[in-house]
């Protein structure tokens, strides 16, 4: 039996947050006030749950943020042209498009009338594109709390071998990207892998994204693996479980990050911090041209 | 001993060579011309041959190609302006950037002057990003190639292990990203893989795009694998040689691509055919528009 760590993420985002708190007083003090702007579309009580506890992250941070609900009937174009107008209004910093979308409106495509550089949750796909290729851009915020979380408890990830398990686009693709850039082996699987158990049990490191709760279970690591654990799905009593079956794995994994409190406060400490920084480059912007 | 198959990419890039001559005759006789523009800053040789080679292939099929040569001084702002002027040109329907670039031009951020609908090598981060996204963009031609001469001899990919050695945007991560569209469960290994050969002999299909001559050989492969060659380093005869060892994987490998004959055709093949694509959805929305 090995002892299996936990890989809180509530430490590493109070930190964050603390940060995000003197920056944000700073860029008030200075005339920046930063502001996030979520533009919501949908009745899903889940979504506005969401949206709701990130206002209020936001408020204890001192940044600003206003919730556009346009409603679960608002037409793509009238999702469009909101995003636009945002992008152009020069006291708004970041702007985050929330999911679920009404039918019709696809979300990655929409998300590309954020300006990038206020694509604080790095939805666009020029983002996504600027990501892959290295160049500066904001990561989706799950996708780099991922990292976040193994490097604030030091785990190496140069040379490793890491098994992502989920293709999406806001999560599985992107973390594939920035674990790459840190020099991982990274295989990326999905629901039509072959053996996914074979597959994981060859990795160092896995990472479970695909939204299926209990998914990963003892006989998909090898002894002494690390696991993070993105499944954020809900539960009939109102709670939370993620995709790693935790009974299963504790006893062979090395560490395993908590649902909750493993990814998830990380990532909203990470959108929070990233409207900081959108909001320092445009004051700093502002200052030169002034 | 197994009967190493030889994937030739000749037939399959008469035949998209074939559809592009056909296409492109329809879209001038229509009032269209297709144009494809290159832009290139570079005194390199190789990349001057390989100028010279598009323009003639495109000449074949019936498509201008128009040469921007900014000479090997040019600043990455006038690089960048062309970009932009040839992106506003009506009666431009593609463009490439070509590489080398000169000392201080990054060539991901630049290709982002051009418009995503006449980059047709797929070079810009934001056709990137589509692509990843799963959005219509043009993929980088190469990359695609890969796909095309493996689907050219019906290799399956779906539910495959598929092993992508090099991490370049230009090859390594759009290839990765087109076999997981395809379905395929990819890992994209690079030079701080460790083991690489463990890692290659765990895979259905090799793709080989480190620009690093005979890195592949029978060692790192398991038996009847499938072997794709992205390499084109010069050799001092003034000749090209791949990534793989071909001798070495002879009679291990189930199916080779050659160098030169195999990738190569194809991705000039898919140039043009992408030029011609746009021209059409130019003429089309020309034809709205009237």
């Amino acid at each position: 039996m090995t002892e299996t760590a936990t890989l809180s993420g509530r430490e590493h985002a109070t930190r964050l947050r603390a940060d995000t708190t003197v920056e944000a007083a700073r860029l008030t003090a200075t005339g920046t006030p930063p502001r996030l702007a979520v533009v919501t579309a949908t009745a899903d009580e889940s979504s506005a749950w969401y949206v709701r506890s990130i206002a209020k992250a936001a408020g204890k941070c001192g940044i600003h943020c206003d919730i556009a609900d346009l409603g679960p009937d608002a037409a793509p174009a009238a999702i469009r042209d909101r995003l636009t107008e945002l992008s152009a209004d020069p006291a708004v910093h970041g702007i985050i498009l929330q999911t679920p979308l009404p039918p019709g409106a696809n979300a990655q495509e929409l998300a590309g009338a954020i300006a990038v550089a206020k694509d604080v949750d790095g939805a666009g796909p020029l983002s996504l594109g600027r990501l892959t290729a290295g160049l500066p851009a904001f990561a989706p915020a799950t996708a780099e709390a991922v990292v976040a979380v193994l490097d604030a408890h030091d785990i190496p990830l140069a040379g490793r071998r890491v098994a992502v398990v989920g293709r999406s686009t806001v999560v599985g693709k992107p973390a594939a990207q920035l674990l790459l850039a840190r020099d991982a082996t990274v295989t990326v699987a999905h629901s039509r892998t072959t053996d996914l158990a074979a597959l994981t049990a060859s990795a160092d490191i896995v990472v479970a994204a695909a939204g299926r709760p209990g998914l990963i279970t003892a006989a998909h690591l090898r002894p002494g693996a690390v696991v993070v654990d993105v499944g954020t799905n809900p539960t009939p009593d109102g709670g939370l479980t993620g995709d790693v079956d935790a009974a299963s794995v504790t006893g062979k994994a090395a560490a395993l990050t908590p649902v909750p409190g493993g990814v998830g406060p990380v990532t909203t400490a990470l959108l929070l911090h990233h409207t900081v920084r959108a909001a320092a480059t445009a004051h700093s912007a502002a200052d030169s041209a002034a």
